[in-house]
């Protein structure tokens, strides 16, 4: 009997409930008959079945694309009417949990004899298995472990595990366009006059963040145990795989508000580039506390040999993927300018390669997607025909548009279909646990991002000439939204009792962070007294800022490693890399001139003496002014820029003079797609009389 | 032991080569440990395993999309140096056969224990299966069915496997833009000009020709049955299905010839128009063969009633997914001109759940996106707003190139990595037997196709003004390639033996045509000597063509049920579903009037005076020439648009002016899209001095 083959058919059909366990009668008798005059038959049946099932995908996904319309209808109602108290991820979220209410209680799919799921006991479970079937053989593929108190809600809910997508869709599919379209769409500027702050808050925060979050929630559950709540294994390593996973914010519901509201440049190059980094830092951490193995028996005890290797792992990992991300986007060198379709395609190719390949090599994709989209938009996209830039660009909003809302619609969905922590025994005991764990999971989560963002800000600060100030440390601290990338790690694993506890926790902290913080975002900038409708083209120009705090030039923050690195890569790299900039001609040593004239390319060359004035012009003109005037502050000059008035070398101010004038040239077309929003659109409505966010100061 | 589990390991792992059937070693142990201290272990074991399965997926992908940047390059090689002898598609066929050969010849990849088949012998095949393994539940999704010779493969050759995709995927993902972006880039002006002679083409060739192919393949098999080479069943029916699969004509090579050369917009209109209808209902009409179900035991004989039941199934399911398509194209009613974004994802969702939901409903997804795009190009285009309409046109433009090469070089490289045809005895006893079968298929398919176009051009041709010349009817025989939707099909089911040499064969079939025909569209053109170099909008204005015979007024061929539509969609429903065309108060009886008020949409109101005095003034001149020159032959007139000599009523000639007009003026952007190509683009590079194609005539 047990060596046999058990299976179960549900002998009711018409109430659609089937029994649990015991009802997977074991039957021994296995029919051999090679029927050939069936077989006619046989096939037919099969092809049914097939058909069937495929019927039902299709309305399943027809569900999501539904969801998606109606999300779409209602965020143009939203915008025609100047809401802002609701972004768009926040309505997915909304009509998925709608929709996921609908199908968990209103929808009764009467069951039928081709769900049948059988039972068969064997010792190993390899990727393929082989079913012999009256003589016939059926492939079956591995999808993945259940335990042992799903298996009636396998047969039970057919339907709601149809609407279920395997995770790692979210990691492989729907993420990479989002995450390379945030690298894409970096306002390059401000991201490197404030990359210091990024780094700092994004490296050194996020791993604080993942440590005290890691430490208060194992302190929880060290409670928990103790007054015997806790029904499964949860160990200090799950504690930090939790705070790894929460410290990915993704404040894109703030973005978008600052976006309308032109909140100034500064705290959203802060805020944007610090989520961007953030997300990155979170994917590699979280790998690399799963790749903490201690040997030996006990395997959760503390060893400092396996936290080296998991240090080594995260190093490894993310300086791979950097590599690659950036080797790639450089690697982009496109000379197809006269067809836009081709070049299109092949930019599109490239970037997903890119995911692929660090995948492959077991780096991480996401992470070599960012820095892709980062070293493209700097290098690629100048090479781009003007034709080929709009399409990328519009292309990959599109897809981050659609991911991002599937991705939100479907979190609302699957907090009531998903079967896992639905059913997980305490989710059902009472909901008292869980709102309890709840509103100290918040806090924790609150914990660590304010552990994160006011020191952090206190030492940076040390070294900023432009201060953050308190308003926008409050700001920072209130935009931690949780977003996709959270919720796509913490789906990618729900074997464990642990990480189921951990994916209904997250699913309930990005619910309450996108709906109380994505809201509050109008409120809590007026209330900061934060300025809005600033120009990101002119807020040099204004020195003092509402906050009573100087913050005209963050230029000094720019340390010599980064002035060093500027000026290699604007007189090496880009020359080599693009046709725009100055010709290596005019840049390299004149001992390297025929190497320079075999990498200078025709379109460059042919700019060369034009160029080579313009660019020189520029540098003599800048290095004049700065070493003219000093120490005085000059509100502007010919070109529009703005000189510092701080104390500073010639050579140094001109270098990021230039670097701010070419970074803005570039980012010009970003800042006007972003700023698009606000503008007064449709002319059949009338303007609304008492809005207030009309003013250009909240 | 035969109601037990029998499950096989290869112990020889070196050489990797496992044994046939034998080798599955019949064991009935399991073992039931329950080992709580190795659950760690083998969670992490798992994680492993996973790791690496999707480490492989990954490679693999990688390897497509690599495929895919090599064909742009080389396309983008090619476009430059205007090579004209191998197109795009046929170009990916070559990179993916040559990647075929070093994946099936080249490669052995070591196999590990990971790869294991299990084989479970009971006595169903569900959808779902669970599996015991030692205490815990795994669960496995039915794949599909294999043949009992390809056991040995499946574990043999788990690495050609793995570049193996699911048959659906061509169905369901690759296809629907591809079909879309025909139906939404379709020359609307010349396709209902021609319209008679397409849907002849379209519906009665493709029947014809499909009965043809079945016939003369009945009697191919019956040949190879007496004389014993066929190793398995092979029905009329199965004749008849892949007569219809092979019936469905994809001239995507000629057609990018035709837009480079500017061949005449007629010939290029009926050819376009005859293989997207042709797909549409090749579609329909393998699916009603396949319904073909006689009761009783003997399942292949004729049968009046099944056989009236397959027409049934065929005129329903083509109108019903005509009528889902329509209205849905018609429903996509946007009003979100001012969010481009929203706009264009309401635009990729309505058409991509036009797919969905005719799947669900049991119709063909692949008919319903045709006509959704149809309509879409028709009344949604003109509610879009510019840059919309350029973002959508660009976006189903690189779906659709992406889709279409992808689906080319996936069909080289299953030449050699298909295992089911590969491995197939016909196949493996001698390359006598299916190459001489393809010489007689591809004899076959050509009969079809000649039997198809001859007569009943001679038959349009009586009721035509403007005759198919012969050397337009030469051309066409010439243009019937195969492409994606025959392959598509064909890869669709290969479960019997009979759909297994269909596949292989058709695969030949789509090289042959695509390589040969493809690659002599540019000779054959120049010896049918068809006009190049047409400027479509104003071909009119050429009485006679250089093959002598009279080739203007088409116009006599719409008949009146076409114009009465036409005049139909022209006053009520271009009014009511876009904004462009005259308003509803001025179409509509005044009695109507609060019904036409609430129907116009507010802008088309606003322009109402400006549109009522245009539009009258277009009709009332159209009307007055007609009336005045009555038979005489008109080359020119104000508007740039010619009158036709052909004896007519004034109003039906007024009304046929006036849609060409207004077609013409939709397209106009389109007609620049598909001639850019032609332009002398890249300033750089000198023009070839010996390019033949240069000159406008060949």
């Amino acid at each position: 009997e047990r060596g046999g083959v058990t299976f179960g058919k549900g002998a009711d059909m018409t109430d659609g409930v089937w029994g649990k366990l015991c009802a997977l009668t074991s039957l021994s008798v296995c029919l051999w008959v090679c029927g050939a005059e069936d077989s006619a038959m046989e096939n037919i049946v099969t092809e049914k079945k097939a058909e069937e099932s495929h019927r039902q995908d299709s309305a399943d996904l027809l569900i999501f694309i539904l969801l998606l319309t109606l999300t779409i209808l209602t965020i143009w109602l939203f915008k025609h009417r100047r809401f802002r108290f609701l972004h768009e991820t926040g309505l997915a979220m909304i009509y998925g949990l709608l929709v996921g209410v609908v199908l968990r209680y209103g929808i009764h799919v009467p069951r039928d004899i081709n769900n049948v799921a059988l039972s068969c006991l064997v010792d190993s479970s390899p990727a393929t298995l082989l079913v012999n079937v009256s003589g016939k053989f059926y492939e079956y593929t591995l999808k993945g472990e259940i335990s042992a108190s799903e298996i009636s809600d396998v047969q039970d809910n057919e339907m709601l595990r149809k609407v279920t997508f395997d995770p790692e869709v979210f990691f492989n599919i729907l993420l990479p366009p989002i995450i390379f379209h945030a690298g894409y769409s970096l306002k390059r500027r401000h991201f490197f006059r404030n990359m210091g702050s990024i780094l700092a808050y994004a490296f050194v925060g996020t791993v604080v963040s993942c440590f005290i979050i890691g430490l208060l929630m194992y302190g929880c559950v060290t409670l928990m145990k103790h007054i015997g709540h806790l029904a499964g294994e949860f160990f200090f390593t799950d504690c930090l795989f939790f705070g790894a996973i929460v410290s990915a914010t993704d404040p894109v519901t703030v973005l978008a508000i600052f976006n309308e509201l032109q909140v100034d440049v500064d705290l959203y190059a802060l805020l944007f580039g610090e989520s961007v980094l953030n997300d990155a830092v979170a994917v590699v951490l979280s790998s690399s506390i799963v790749a903490y193995q201690p040997e030996g028996d006990n395997t959760h005890t503390f060893e400092a040999m396996a936290m080296l290797k998991s240090f080594g792992i995260f190093l490894g990992v993310f300086s791979g993927s950097f590599a690659l991300g950036v080797a790639t986007g450089v690697m982009t060198f496109t000379k197809l300018r006269d067809f836009q379709l081709l070049e299109t395609a092949l930019f599109f190719l490239m970037s997903w390669s890119t995911f692929l390949l660090a995948e492959a090599c077991g780096f991480t994709g996401v992470v070599a997607v960012l820095f892709c989209g980062i070293t493209q938009a700097h290098y690629t996209y100048n090479n781009l025909s003007p034709e080929s830039q709009d399409r990328t660009k519009q292309l990959f909003e599109l897809l981050n548009f659609l991911a991002e809302n599937f991705i939100f619609s479907y979190m609302g969905l699957t907090l009531f279909t998903f079967q896992n922590h639905v059913f997980n025994p305490i989710f059902i005991v009472g909901a008292f646990v869980s709102s309890w764990l709840e509103m100290v999971q918040g806090l924790a989560v609150f914990l660590g991002r304010a552990a994160n963002i006011y020191p952090l800000s206190f030492l940076l600060n040390l070294g900023r000439r432009n201060k953050i100030s308190s308003n926008f440390q409050h700001m920072m601290m209130f935009a931690g939204l949780r977003g996709a990338m959270t919720f796509a790690l913490s789906i990618r694993d729900t074997a464990t009792y642990a990480r189921q506890m951990m994916f209904s926790t997250t699913l309930l902290v990005v619910f309450f962070t996108v709906w109380i913080c994505g809201g509050g975002t109008t409120q809590m900038l007026s209330c900061q007294r934060i300025r809005v409708g600033v120009d990101s083209d002119q807020d040099n120009s204004v020195g003092i800022g509402p906050d009573g705090v100087e913050r005209r030039s963050t230029k000094q923050e720019s340390a010599w490693l980064f002035r060093v690195w500027y000026n290699f890569d604007h007189n090496y790299l880009k020359p080599i890399l693009t046709h725009s900039g100055p010709p290596l001609t005019a840049t390299l040593p004149s001992c390297c001139g025929p190497l320079a004239q075999c990498l200078t390319s025709p379109q460059a060359r042919e700019n060369e003496v034009q160029l080579r004035d313009d660019d020189s012009d520029l540098i003599l003109n800048d290095g004049d002014i700065s070493l003219t005037y000093g120490d005085i502050t000059v509100s502007t000059d010919v070109a529009g820029v703005h000189s510092s008035g701080a104390p500073a070398s010639g050579m140094g101010v001109s270098s990021e003079e230039a670097l701010d004038r070419e970074l803005g040239i570039s980012d010009h077309e970003l800042v006007i797609r972003g700023t698009r929003l606000v503008l007064p659109m449709d002319d059949s409505e009338p303007p609304m009389p008492l809005d207030p966010h009309r003013h250009r100061e909240l």
